[in-house]
């Protein structure tokens, strides 16, 4: 089976020309595949939609897209999917010439193979130096421009630290390096707001509307470290982690709560 | 002869793991080609050093560097040469795993055609819309996240207009976006700050040099749009444009000065 394939081809090889790797002009959404499907599709594809539409990218056929997902997904009982859309070849320079082709890249990798721990009895962070600069026209969206993400990851090796929170540039929390970030205060939950920086989760999405469902009241607010220092419950969420309770952010120490535990609950109840 | 070396090969395809693609995980210099050779070298390989430092990206040796660039550059009178160095291929997620081998790719094109009028009566000039984030960590060096110049670029068609003036997310003025920015004013010179974002140009700092040895006094400072509005003249550098005096910005128009030009003159001395 190929585990990559590039505008339908099996290949490994991009054009250097490709605008993807001249300006990381392009997007790419992390699914989960399980039992040879790609999960959650149809939210990865609204959120890739949304990505085409802000970078004036025409979004390739989602038939086609699919079509080359079931193709590498085949037999896979438990992997990952990547999916990456460009603006396509141009030559040198930022003008976007004539009509380029966008480009899809299509790539399977092996399941991430996480401590079973990390789930029940909650994961460490860390908060980053490296700050998320403000742009509005960029928020959001999961584009391929993530320097800041790189930055912030290299960070620390110290392997019982599972994430980074990562700040803007005016001290708000925003996200984890590779997650969202939640908490509970009085018993109410509450995640930043997105629309400065940071990447909209699919995960995250799927938090929000199953606390609404559970009778929880979610917010998204603007929040700082102090805010977190008060807080209930912590978590982290992502399409590959699901759900992980924060045990410990910096030397302040949590408690793997209520709401963290039924909401993992309910996102593995629906993904079965 | 070939236009395209990947890591020393003739070749037009990069893996796709190739962080550069992943998450725009590098750096480029852009040079001029002229007799057969890349002029500025010392200069642009400066920027691409303290890019290297800034990322944690090991920089390719120079010696391979400059031969692999002396090899694409043998017989062309005028072009252009792209240099790119990337952390090299790696796995999926944004923790560097291991010590990757930075991929270099150096390709070459042709030289732009700008009208003559450009570099004599001045050029047009706009305000984008797309701002530019405050990122320390990433302003000055010529990284590969350059997304929100793609969007500012995608702002006009007008070929009358030949650049846009890119504020950061506080309105200040920062750059055009391949380009950057100068304005005389009680016959000194100021330049933005690019402490917070921006690339610093090589032909920026040969323009301040100049200055220098003119005895002009030349100010980094922080500016906006009104400060511009008061300016005797301005102008815009780039390695590939030279020098081009500003005419018009939006619906004010500048007088082609004599700053502008004698500074034209030095620069195009100096490469003769």
């Amino acid at each position: 089976l190929p585990s990559i394939l590039i505008n339908g081809c099996e290949a490994t090889g991009i054009s250097v020309l490709d605008r993807g790797f001249q300006y990381g002009d392009g997007l790419f959404e992390t699914l989960r595949i399980r039992s040879g499907q790609p999960r959650h599709w149809s939210r990865h594809l609204a959120r890739l939609q949304l990505g085409c539409e802000r970078l004036h990218i025409a979004r390739p056929d989602v038939t086609l897209l699919r079509a080359e997902a079931d193709r590498l997904c085949a037999g896979i009982d438990d992997g990952v999917l990547k999916l990456t859309v460009t603006r396509g070849e141009g030559g040198r320079g930022y003008a976007v010439r004539g009509k380029p082709t966008p480009s899809r890249v299509l790539a399977v990798f092996a399941a991430p193979e996480f401590p079973a721990a990390h789930a029940s009895e909650g994961v460490r962070l860390r908060v980053c130096d490296t700050r998320l600069g403000c742009n509005p026209a960029l928020a959001g969206i999961k584009h391929l421009n993530r320097l800041e993400q790189v930055l912030a990851r290299a960070e620390w090796q110290d392997e019982t630290i599972a994430e980074g929170l990562m700040l803007d540039s005016e001290n708000r929390i925003i996200e984890g390096t590779m997650s969202n970030i939640f908490c509970v205060r009085d018993g109410a939950l509450y995640t930043p707001v997105l629309s400065r920086c940071g990447v909209r989760g699919v995960t995250r999405d799927r938090v929000m509307e199953l606390a609404g469902q559970m009778g929880l009241t979610a917010h998204e607010q603007d929040m700082g470290l102090a805010d977190l220092a008060q807080a209930e419950e912590m978590f982290i969420t992502n399409t590959l982690i699901s759900l992980w309770p924060v045990r410990q952010l910096e030397d302040r120490h949590y408690a793997v709560g209520p709401v963290a535990t039924r909401l993992r609950q309910a996102l593995e109840a629906a993904d079965a």
